[in-house]
């Protein structure tokens, strides 16, 4: 298991804290996560990019531990200027946090794609990780709700998630190529597993998966898929993913999260706290695995990364 | 006198002194300063107007003091976490003053011009005199050097004004359209007098008078006309204003100044220090007044505006 790889889905902030875990329990460069990039958006003329940050600044050891996105250490002098001359201020841009977008847009803008943009940033902040966005193409998630469309990061920061979800929209994600990279990480027989991680699975995974040939190629790959239940006792631990569940009109819990993966899965990992569900859970042909999903220290998201690692190793097909 | 208006040329750092004197000295709204953007750039994907910024934050009382460009108070984490990436640094963005430039690209992208953009953030920072830029149309000042033809900010920034200077071009100049607002000015009977501030005549002031109409306007206006040296005693005070006039082969030098002006000017008004040269411009034909023109402190600057506007004033033609 010396040069085993592993591939992890993630969205940001709850992802990030697995990335971390796993990062720490294997040697560098042994570890690809394959980022969402639905939450892309356009702000103030800079590309900006929540997910791919929050995973680039976890791995490099300078995100803010206290939100768990952005920097730590940061200043807000920009932003405080800015509303000054009256510019919008709803999306918070720390000062360390602005070279980020700024070096991302400028290097966009003479077409360096997403990819090779964030792999020149990892570099430089050392995150020995690879660190992949879903595509190059741009991908937006949209999300329907009784107060309109929404933009993503208008429905999730502007509003708070306050409105009701009819339903979501990943604009752009048909005539999106998944990474190039990612063909090679799926045909490396080194390949031990690949992780789902407990980030929301409509907002921060379902983008992913939109991107034509993604999913089939998951599938196709021998190592075995588990996916890590955002839900602890049949909550989030942090945004919207229970109540988004119920706008759906689906049925709040694990089962339903086991229920909305469940083709793409050989394996899920819940909650001690919903160990009632589980039974229920592998009666549908998932190897189910329970853990204990809390990530507040370092030495959690190290447990739950080596529980996954394990979980997934024991349901290898080969 | 109470309701006359004056017109102030400016580029930066100097003229700036020499505008907060005259606002000083005035009712609010009866300052115009046309200001040159021939330093303007693109950087790091951002508009930068520096001389515009420089007047802006003077005017506004949030200039640092200590440079005389930039914002008192200022922090540096942007620069910090961009020389991190591998940024460009050369050009140092405050995290206050960058929220300046991301939101006059954000409006210039929009769609507004420069001059609405500037009013619009000189609003928002309470200035109370009127600031122009001398054109809503791109002109760029590249210097014609001995290391080849620069940029004007890659001449005089990252260079440190270094190579040797064989001319100056203004380009897009030829294509400008003057300021909207400035026909209005010049038009008003209440206009006092039209002064032009001990800035770099070749990179500061020269730029403005370049726009096609803009210097012949001045000459048809009834007001006076009258420039003030940027030499004391034969040196710049700041900038390579005598460098240049040796490397153009002029006569360094107040006299050298009133002759590159002399067709422009009604009068001109030299330093204390240079007082030996006043009686050979007088002999050119031009009004002489001799002043304290070091501006260190604001009494200085309140004191060389008082002296500019009452020898103006004594050279009405009307």
């Amino acid at each position: 298991m010396n040069d085993a790889r592993w591939l992890l889905l993630s969205g940001g902030v709850g992802g990030a804290k697995l990335a971390l875990g796993l990062a720490h329990c294997l040697p560098a460069g042994q570890l690809t996560v394959l980022a969402n990039t639905g939450d892309d958006f356009e702000h103030l003329g800079l590309v900006i990019s929540p997910d791919l940050d929050t995973l680039m600044y976890t791995l490099a050891g300078v995100v803010n531990t206290q939100t768990g996105w952005g920097r730590a250490g940061e200043t807000w002098s920009f932003m405080e200027a800015l509303g000054q001359l009256g510019g919008e201020t709803w999306f918070r841009l720390g000062d360390h946090d602005l070279a980020t977008h700024v070096e991302r847009t400028r290097r966009l803008a003479a077409g360096e794609p997403l990819s090779a943009v964030t792999a020149a940033l990892c570099a430089r902040l050392g995150v020995g990780s690879t660190l992949l966005p879903m595509s190059d193409d741009p991908v937006r998630t949209l999300v329907h709700t009784d107060a309109g469309v929404l933009a993503f990061q208008d429905y999730f920061v502007r509003r708070a998630a306050g409105p009701r979800v009819q339903r979501l929209e990943y604009r752009g994600a048909a005539a999106a190529r998944p990474a190039a990279a990612l063909a090679e990480v799926l045909a490396d027989p080194a390949l031990a597993g690949i992780l789902i991680a407990p980030s929301n699975p409509w907002l921060s995974i379902a983008p992913i998966l939109a991107v034509p040939g993604l999913a089939a190629a998951l599938r196709v790959c021998p190592a075995p898929v588990v996916a890590i239940s955002p839900l602890i006792g049949g909550r989030a631990v942090k945004g919207p993913t229970a109540r988004i569940m119920a706008d759906l009109g689906l049925p709040v819990g694990a089962a339903g999260i086991a229920a909305h993966y469940h083709e793409l899965l050989d394996g899920f990992i819940l909650d001690r706290a919903d160990a009632a569900v589980a039974a229920a859970i592998a009666a549908t042909g998932l190897k189910v695995q329970l853990a204990d999903s809390l990530m507040t220290t370092l030495e959690d998201r190290i447990g739950l990364a080596r529980s996954a690692m394990d979980f997934a190793a024991a349901l290898r097909r080969d």
